[in-house]
């Protein structure tokens, strides 16, 4: 039988463009870390070379004729028959790097390297945008990079919408078609449970996150909760950016980034969680598959489902924080005093309509993907135009969460990915709200006692069970197949949608 | 006339070139800043691809032919007669493309991407054994290095000694022959006066620099000082290392690093201005050559007369310090009232044999780097093995310096500079040493009331008069050339030599 190590002169080559693609990741978290501000031309110009000799070694004549002579160019399955010829390893490496490839043949390396240069350039237009307030700085900005997307879509190839190339890119496999019963069946359980919740007599008060708290042990106290978690700082780092982030260079160094805010003691304290789901499944990537799609993983859907299992099941829940909390109490002795871990819980579960996405709750969270989803789908389709998009956000949020954002920079500015190219990335991050649910509650009835676990601190065994089942098959299997393999079912709204309903009910008394 | 315009296909490639390049310093950057442990060895074959393209690129058929349609191959020389047929930035681009090209084309690109993997590994034991302060932990890597870097100078070809070919690396056109007389001159003159200090009456108390510094304090008066200077934080940083170094990935992007020790003020204090001066070099070069040798820092002598001239010239005069001192006063107003500024003065330029090279007074500091001379000599021609390092080390600096080191980490581990195969490098030191007092001598004679100024705090002009002499002119002349063209002469030991006899004589009272 063949194995993988008949496809070394292939895996080798992919090693190579691997280690290039992650020089330009470094340069990128610099990038957004740490480079001065005069630098950002140049940098962006650097990437953009890195970019384009990754995209000519991989679409170049020696991969593809290595390739040929393995797989099916209609399928991507693996060409000689019978099929077990090949282990499956082989097979899904093969299947991969297909898909790779050919995505990649079908883009010009000019046409690569001007995406990369604009969208580094735009992400630092962005930025100033942002903190300044004016969406008309980023618009000419906005309008280059949305017109090289929509390029991307004809050079891809769709069916439907030019949206469906894009969206393919990020969750191999999904289209429009796939994801819009998805969020209605979301938005008519959402909707009517968020009246509900708004209508009840409880009334949550969350101001003890608004005290003053120091940041540095806001930081501090980020760092404890990412060592609990199992995150090894030997082979990663916890920064600060304006966009809290994950990047991984190699299993032995995947960086998470955070932000801290004085006045709002949630904002740190969860976005360390929540990247640090995303660092633990980079870390627990299988190192001897490095380079290839069997080191890689899976989809940004399976990456967020880690990210949003350790923050909201975990990170949110009554378990987390009886041992957790205590820790809190110390060190920030002064704010905490005297409230309970009840009314702490409360506060960090308080569902209110708010303008931005990464502070959401669990159940406007959905509302404001919903919207994105829609707008870009637009903007892809050329029905919306760039200059149109502040007044369509601010209706959209009044039509979806009842209130309308008194400035850019929490409406349509607040989020970083439409300005590095990233359109149809964000229905991921539902995707990862629904998967997380159903991970985590197969992880309940696999681990014996876990929720006993968490509430004594111990979180490393849920890590452990994460590492078996999903990070270290990096993209053996496709994101279907392997929420198959660990949930004995496909992706469905109806857990998410019971937990929500008992987790909020309860809080809520409804 | 053809011009630059005519070699805009070479250029262009250079530049695709140079950015990969720079994307290798910002890992290096990265490596020595923040990359936690375990990313080490993930990073040294990153920076091996880069380094193994860039390689690839330089030495292209394309580039060839470029070249050889327009130099003689045999001297560099644009190749067209009348020579004026070119202008003069053209043949200087040329020439310098030329020696690059000529040089890469003898390395093989496998060679290059070993060398690049084992330095970089090796620097990383290097920091480790150091910290352990155990020579026989980096002695693996050492010999690595070594037979890696003998075996390059046999691919470069040398007149006389294998050491030549790596001294032209550092600075164009030097070899064991000039350098010889010049180390013989400087210790036919250091010796005595070294003598007559140890013997004179007056005895210099610089206990003070010994006392608690808040490290934090220390840093932001080295931010102050770097300000002052005109180094320009939005094109540039200022970070923490084991080793202070200066790297630069385009001029609007150009890094200093340092060290601080709570009872090392000196330490934290020169090792800014130095890497500043270096700084200030790389962001003064022409922004518009950026990727050819006119926009490229013409050698490593040069470049160190830049930061030589900054610490020792300026910032241990006493015009800098009728500035700066009362400020550092205030500072660190408990440790240093009721210290005049002559005390201070004496304090930073006590002269005192002592371990460590980049503590070094200005006389023992050529001391330290004639025994590095000597020894990495020997090292490349085989008469000396890597294991008798530490023992050979201690007895030199005895012969030299009259002290023992106690340790590794103070003697043979100090300097981190063959661990990533700089043999042939610190000879550059003692030329920018030379040049730094040539160069300051000529800026005193061409700005009026210069020391004036610096003694007002305004550092700018000189900074501009450098600018204007030296950095923006890149490559496009020789070191040498350079030299001539900016003070009428060529090195020489005698300024440097009266330059620290007036200097000490006065201090010491001789």
């Amino acid at each position: 039988m063949k194995t993988l190590a008949t496809l070394e002169p292939l895996t080798t080559r992919l090693l190579e463009i691997q280690r290039i693609n992650s020089a330009s990741s470094v340069l990128s978290w610099d990038q957004e870390t740490y480079m001065p501000a005069g630098g950002g031309a140049a940098r962006a110009e650097q990437i953009a070379v890195l970019q384009g000799l990754a995209h000519q070694k991989l679409v170049s004549p020696d991969i593809e004729q290595l390739l040929s002579q393995w797989v099916d160019p209609a399928t991507g399955q693996a060409a000689e028959q019978p099929r077990d010829l090949w282990d499956e390893p082989s097979r899904s490496l093969l299947r991969e790097v297909w898909r790779d490839f050919s995505r990649a043949k079908k883009l010009p390396s000019d046409f690569v390297m001007t995406v990369s240069r604009e969208c580094s350039l735009a992400q630092q237009v962005w930025a100033e945008a942002k903190e300044q307030n004016t969406f008309a700085r980023f618009l000419p900005n906005l309008r280059t990079v949305l017109s090289l997307k929509r390029q991307e879509a004809q050079y891809l190839g769709y069916t439907d919408s030019p949206y469906n190339a894009l969206l393919d890119v990020y969750e191999p496999g999904s289209t429009i078609a796939a994801l819009q019963p998805v969020f209605t069946q979301l938005k008519a359980r959402l909707v009517p449970l968020l009246r509900r919740i708004t209508e009840s007599h409880v009334r949550i008060d969350d101001s003890i996150l608004r005290h003053s708290y120091d940041q540095t042990r806001q930081l501090e106290f980020g760092r404890l909760v990412l060592t609990a978690m199992g995150y090894d700082f030997e082979r990663g780092r916890l920064d600060l950016s304006a966009h809290p982030f994950t990047t991984s260079f190699h299993p032995t160094d995947v960086r998470v980034t955070t932000r801290v805010y004085e006045r709002e003691l949630q904002s740190c304290l969860f976005s360390c969680i929540h990247e640090g789901g995303h660092g633990l499944y980079d870390q627990g990537l299988d190192q001897r598959h490095f380079g290839t799609p069997l080191g890689d993983s899976v989809s940004l859907g399976i990456h967020e489902s880690q990210s949003r299992l350790w923050e909201n099941c975990v990170g949110r829940s009554r378990a987390f924080w009886r041992f957790f909390y205590p820790v809190l109490q110390q060190t920030f002795h002064n704010q905490l005093q005297g409230v309970d871990v009840e009314r702490f819980y409360a506060a960090i579960n308080c569902v209110k309509p708010s303008f931005i996405r990464v502070e959401a709750d669990e159940l406007t969270y959905n509302l404001h993907i919903m919207l994105r989803f829609e707008i870009e789908q637009d903007l892809i389709e050329g029905k919306v135009q760039p200059e149109d998009l502040p007044a369509l956000w601010n209706q959209k949020m009044k039509e979806y969460l009842g209130i309308t954002p008194t400035s850019d920079a929490e409406g349509v500015l607040q989020d970083v990915h439409w300005s590095f190219g990233a359109f149809g990335y964000f229905p991921t991050y539902t995707l990862g709200n629904l998967y997380s649910v159903q991970f985590f509650e197969q992880a309940k009835l696999e681990i014996s006692r876990l929720e006993e676990s968490i509430a004594a601190g111990q979180l490393l065994e849920l890590r452990r069970w994460l590492e078996q089942k999903i990070h270290r098959w990096g993209r053996m299997f496709t994101p279907d197949h392997l929420a198959r393999r660990v949930t004995g079912t496909t992706i469905s709204p109806d857990p998410f949608l019971s937990y929500v309903e008992k987790k909020y009910g309860e809080i809520y008394q409804l």
